[in-house]
């Protein structure tokens, strides 16, 4: 129930304030070079604590690989990942050891297991996503051998959205803005929330370049399907849409129809999926962060023993979960295509032959 | 990759203009009362041609159990279900034999399969979701065992929003709307799109009443995350959204965390999951479906061997899935719930020996 | 959990007595021509009441596909095969209702699920394997594409031993047996048991020539740890041996290993699988199978609600499940090579750029 | 591809001359309590070097848990171990980089991955077991809550067989001999292989005792599959029996069949399962382990070039893996009996509105 993925499966381990946490990826193709420099800087975009609008915790998130590569290259074996913790302070927790705050999941963990990490969060923090960084990495050398990258950038915050979108202007923005004009009223809106105690939603856009049409298992692990259980799965994503999502279902079918000429698609209403299988257009995909639930104003909630309680959280937090999101939403996207990539070697008799025939 | 389901997984098969359909469904405990009369009538309600706001397809959707039920019971082996097609016309399909419909997985199903069953789509014709519903029947007869209920209506038509969510009225709406003063106008744009050989969007709203606390298990068996790929893998979804969804995207922290009192949760912008588990408020899904692509005004495409041609449909068709999407909605809602249900089950070790030891 | 298989994957339903079973087959690569006569004839080979070794009930096992094939080919979606019961004599068992069969599943069934279909033994009779060859007919056809064949005979009944294995041989025989010198006693040990109201042991070997060296995903989904799972899970198996099996257990190193030269394996003590993985060379199973527990003789057992009583079963019964058992054995084996060709094409990078290159 | 188990689900990863080995064990209830000396004492069992009957390798493999264990007690979330190798001389093994070691996984991982970790085997190395036996322990900690235990010894070393089984007697034994009678005649056949520089195959019996009635899934996950499964898996192994195993195929019906009184099975030929389910009689099996392959007498064999050579190998080996083998028996043994009580909560609609009515 900690994997994801069905050809190329990662699991991941490890709580906010334990020892460690990490990953292991199980089904890489031997042969696949890792770099290990790529792997640690795609960690380092998502690392907390580079600006102000992060959390202050400051990990090094220093990756280690146990196993599954030998002299560079993958051997067909898991790859076993390790991001050992440095900068808890647990002591920040003991005051919560007994409250469950609100909008998190201090409250339905305590329910379902009796008992809970309280410390940050333990299993349920977003710290955890650091391992589905390190695996999508991987997943990303896997890709970019086939020509094929993912993209991504905050399209929204706070309701200010972005006109256009530059992934390349994402990739140096501090917050990851794919709207330059934008982006400084987004983080405004970030610094105003956090200067109050408070926190805001953003929304992370994310495009697929380049992957081949076909991927995608219909009926029950169709390409949109995994995708969406992908993104909600992310730590405070409540909305997923693929394409124009939401818009297509006020749309007439005339209008929301993507014509096809013989060189392609004349538009991607459909966000490059149809059927639940990748039409070779470009795969674009909506995610929808609540504001961090962590904020720093009283709230009112219950004890443990279900005794009324108003408190103010303390401890360290982003006041945008968005933000990094995005880095992690990347991931993500990355390991599943690269999943149905290598699902969809079977799924024609002709290619079964020619591969086992060459 | 047909199946669906960790514990209780059903599997589906078969073609709209094959000799049948169906689907087997595994992991139902023994014991459980199979009330027939109660499947046939879900199916009813997702059947077509009941109104001129369905295609005019008439189909019995008769289903016959042929396994897993004995004396009334069942006993704890598959249960395979089979509904025969009786209403094909598939001469309606020979002059799209060669063509790819806009909007269709005709395009997708060709290039990933070498081939394609081009009668009525196929497998990808959502006439396969009459095998969900038939599973999806005896998922809420387990349910209901456990005081478990699963709503679903229309909330929006083409734009047109439901005020309010009356999940009793849109029982007795033809199109089951939500809500009564909005159904009007709801009609009337199927009616307008269907008049100018168009489709419209929809959107259906879910509720699960009576869930407990401790469904979904983290972190990549999340409830929100199988149940966003629950619905978004139901044909013409586009998007979806738990609790505030979007909306959240664009809320304070402050206004988006829910506050507990000892009587329970305050609000219900979660959509009652809170880290990937249910809180035991209702839980609330959207989901949003394009329109039809399924439209007989002409259109652009091109040829299985890319020649580009102007045509325009034939066949029967909705003017607007989302009518009887929300019954698979709920078909979906319902599987993924007792599924959840069962895998909880694991989860404490008090529960297991409490199991093992009465 | 009535599933078999990761990537070809087949579940089937269906009990003795009730209405029908059959399988769903998912993951068939599309484009495989799809020869009924061939799957007809198949579980022809299997099919219950040919000849005096075998049980009385007569059933033509029938079997009729539902989905997954248009116009002679596989379209890559699932493959339902439905068989009618059309010999039920439920009547014969109304007598054993209430009472566990000694050697039977119906005292495990009947206190896991609480109730059991008694007819027959419902769901644990050897009926249901008709299912399973179907499904295997399928996968032969399938491996015979890539060159690759299944074998199988009768090497030994009630401790009489083949002295050489002729494949071509046991396809002639009644019995399937192996060794035509050996056939005779090995037919008049079935008689002499049958005659005495008893039944006998016996064991099947299976050969599967061609496959290609890789096959099998270290290191829990090994070629050996998934032959031995499909092959103890045949009803009535107690053993599985790979090669050389037990007596591997009794030599030395230097007698078990098998030397390489350059044309290939000197010896095959290994049973063409090392590590997991198949080695090109021929791969070697013995499956025993236990006499059949119904037999005619008084027996001691209880009823359902513990009472200890004495009674001759009656009905319809294999006096030797091994020899229709042979069959079945065939079928897993194919279903799970053609799983394990269909795994192993992601095992290189330089594979998978191949497949998406070309 | 690197796991095992449903709903107690492990992973292992590691090669036998990398930085670390380890598991992570997902599924494990919450509110256990994680022993670490005992999982600790468990791995003291399997690890190398303790005598002259073992490799001379001396590895403290001391287990380190990284997650999932809270102030003692598992916390629902997956239990990360990690053992460090510290004792590699994988200098011993530059001349074997590019030979194929008779009988080992050398020549299928180099063609089924086109490269390989030749250190010691890498991944198909015996030594990744003690990442099961680590996991292994947390499920007998889970068993004995419920009263269930594991034991097994050797039976058979060489053809030289126990005449009873004492499994207390087992665990004192340094060669975990069943009987002390044998024991001597035992021992000495190791050393005598040993000191020809061969190797000898063996025997493990494993027996669960306590087991309730009820577990296994049928069809396909069967109790008896799935332990065959993973015994065949284990390095080394080359058959499994399930109670009688190959004697039951000699057999009459009337001599296996077990007869039934008011207080339990007469007999238990079964081996305490029917029809993949268990009877709650002990659980009995019998696993028979090849030679150890590494031996030190000159041997033909190839290149990876496949140039024929002639070479007698170096390095530190069992003489008898099945001695260390049998410990890992046990652990797998565990780790299925502990998966299928949690599979099979679910298999009564009573049991399922107990749980979640109380």
């Amino acid at each position: 129930m900690n994997s994801f993925g069905m050809k190329l499966r990662f699991s991941t381990f490890g709580e906010s304030h334990g020892t460690a946490l990490g990953c292991l990826l199980d089904g890489v193709p031997a042969g696949l070079e890792i770099d290990e420099a790529f792997i640690q800087s795609e960690l380092d975009r998502r690392k907390p604590g580079k600006s102000e609008f992060e959390t202050a915790r400051k990990e090094a998130d220093k990756v280690e690989i146990l196993s599954g590569v030998f002299e560079g290259k993958s051997t067909g074996t898991p790859i076993a990942m390790v991001i050992y913790n440095t900068n808890q302070k647990s002591k920040d927790y003991s005051n919560i050891k007994d409250i469950f705050r609100p909008g998190h999941a201090d409250f339905t963990y305590f329910h379902k297991y009796g008992l809970r990490d309280y410390r940050g969060g333990g299993r349920s923090s977003a710290r955890e996503t650091a391992a589905r960084v390190a695996a999508g990495a991987i997943a990303k050398l896997m890709l970019r051998e086939l020509g094929i990258e993912v993209f991504s950038g905050i399209s929204e915050v706070h309701g200010i959205k972005a006109d256009f979108f530059d992934y390349e202007q994402a990739k140096k923005s501090i917050i990851y803005a794919l709207d330059a004009k934008a982006e400084e009223a987004q983080k405004a809106a970030i610094l105003e929330a956090k200067n109050r105690h408070d926190s805001v939603g953003g929304v992370s856009r994310v495009v697929i370049k380049g992957a081949p049409i076909g991927l995608g298992q219909p009926l029950y692990y169709k390409l949109d399907g995994v995708l969406a259980d992908a993104m909600m799965g992310i730590n405070a994503v409540k909305a997923v849409e693929i394409g124009d999502g939401v818009l297509s279902a006020r749309a007439l079918g005339s209008e929301n129809n993507d014509a096809i000429r013989a060189d392609g698609f004349v538009s991607n209403h459909s966000g490059g999926i149809l059927g639940g299988i990748s039409n070779g257009d470009d795969i674009v995909l909506n995610v929808y962060f609540k504001p961090t639930p962590s904020i720093f104003q009283e709230q009112h909630t219950v004890t443990t023993d279900n005794k009324e309680v108003d408190f103010a959280l303390k401890g360290r937090h982003d006041p945008c979960v968005a933000v990094r999101g995005t880095i992690v939403c990347e991931a993500m996207a990355a390991l599943v295509i690269a999943d149905m990539l290598l699902l969809n070697m079977g799924s024609k008799m002709d290619g079964v032959l020619r591969y086992y025939q060459s």
